[in-house]
């Protein structure tokens, strides 16, 4: 049963996305989303994210990256989220984000900008 | 005149890019071409790359992983490139793509591994 | 005049969406809309799900799989309820979508998850 | 600095946007959003849409076309407004809009319809 | 029968495309493809292109700015040709598409500028 | 391993895509595209395609509209080879990229038949 305590991507999952991100999926399991959270667990976060070679500060940051490209405001958030739990500073998110303006355009970066700027605005890093 | 040699975005656009890139630019220029060569060089690299907070090994990690959701595999060959400048290894160019696998979907990673496999072979990174 | 009762393409939106969505549109029909909402009628229904060929569930599946890819939610939710009209069960719909996340990308499906998953709870077909 | 009042781009993002939006943008200002907002004034504005050779309706036009393909809902209403502002009339943005029905898809296309025709309400230009 | 001389959309096409393009069609043509034939002619051309509101021109420059965000080359070239034949100059699509860089990004306006390029060059409209 | 002859996702995904890919695949496996290949099998075949509830033919048929929504040409092809291995006919893919042109629009269903009309020819599907 792919819900076992112990499984890696499940434990990773709970260590980037933050355990309340965690207990919600739990609490909210039905037999239609569960095909999907079990794959969540399992292919991105234990068969992915459990992968070495690259950090998860990294992973963190092309998620934002990719995620402004895609166009994904509701995962968008989330892996601002993450990105910060990672160790990213403000800074580095505005920077992360000035540089999609070039490559995504500036209605891409200005979707991001204010998803991250709420997010930042939660933890009181900006003003 | 946006071609001086001392400006900044042209500087950092050989650094990354490479002189050869730069040289074939200088050559095929034209009335037409030269309204987008200079914003590439004034905006993107000149104000964008400029900037500090991030480094240009990220930046290229970053466009590989866009340039991966945005579907454009002229410019992801020339960003392998300049991620291997930037100080990139074989193995995360290799853990980075197969983080976009999960994001961007199968199809997506599938056309970004082809394209880099090409630039690692001639480099003689891969068999 | 392309608002006339017996229009083969007015029949069939009635049909795949429902007469509630039909008598929504005519109410708000306006100068503007109207445009539209022709195209749609006599285009989408009249010209392309009047063909013979492929039946109408597997365009409400077909559709599901590209409103996913094209991340359009509003349509989406429209046509996991035409899907659903034309025969679809909760399991197929489930495994429909799962099979977008490895081709759209994880972000795809868990938006489409939950667009569907609202349907599928006012339908009473989960918990 | 980039604020000073007499830069072309943010002349130009008044007259383009309006001033309201220019004084809720400097109102907002912190940190974290200015590295975009000063982009957007100096390169989008002040570099882009300061040139000669095409007219700000075309670029208004242009921008409506555009929005629609990228699934951008917030900005296309802005330079609904935009368009507006600079000479369109209702039955333009409609001509324009079912235009990019056959080229975008039917759901981009009505996603954009819906947009226009909230701001065309609040204007009074349909009923 | 779609193919009929005198139907509107077939005249159109031939007009906004070229002779030649409308005849390789016809060469071309067999059971498979007819199919999305009849509907560009019919919807395309026939229903939308026809319309008035809007002229060929603002028309062929609309679609250059979404074949450039929707990644289109192959139609993108054809319409660039449209654009030429409905009395766009070199510099206008030059500013058109520098226009997109902005919204688009720099690699989907650099990809358009090769394609558009090389179609200036075949009408000698660069050096 | 995840090169075993018995593991599921190799059996179907040589069911799926022929023999002839699977064996392409194994003589071109290097350090660097294993990463994708075992991901391939693992995820998408062993652990998506292996499911119950919709057939394989369906999803073949699903793939063909996502890769067409999504522009993955190089996909595509090997997905309207999938849908003829699945039972597809030539009439029924006819169909299935008709009702694409609707949703993802007239230039990307343009794109879509070309790359299947190629495979259709090589099979004497059609003239």
């Amino acid at each position: 049963m792919s819900k076992t305590a112990d499984s890696t991507g499940r434990r990773i999952l709970g260590e980037v996305m933050g355990a309340a991100h965690l207990e919600r999926r739990d609490k909210t399991r039905n037999d239609f989303n569960a095909a999907l959270n079990d794959y969540s667990e399992e292919v991105c976060f234990g068969r992915v994210w459990a992968r070495e070679g690259i950090d998860w500060k990294l992973r963190s940051i092309m998620n934002i990256a990719m995620l402004t490209a895609l166009n994904r405001p509701n995962q968008l958030g989330r892996h601002v989220e993450s990105a910060l739990n990672n160790g990213c500073t403000m800074e580095e998110i505005r920077e992360i984000l000035l540089h999609t303006a070039v490559y995504c355009g500036l209605p891409a970066a200005g979707d991001a900008f204010r998803v991250a700027e709420e997010v930042l605005k939660t933890r009181g890093l900006v003003e």
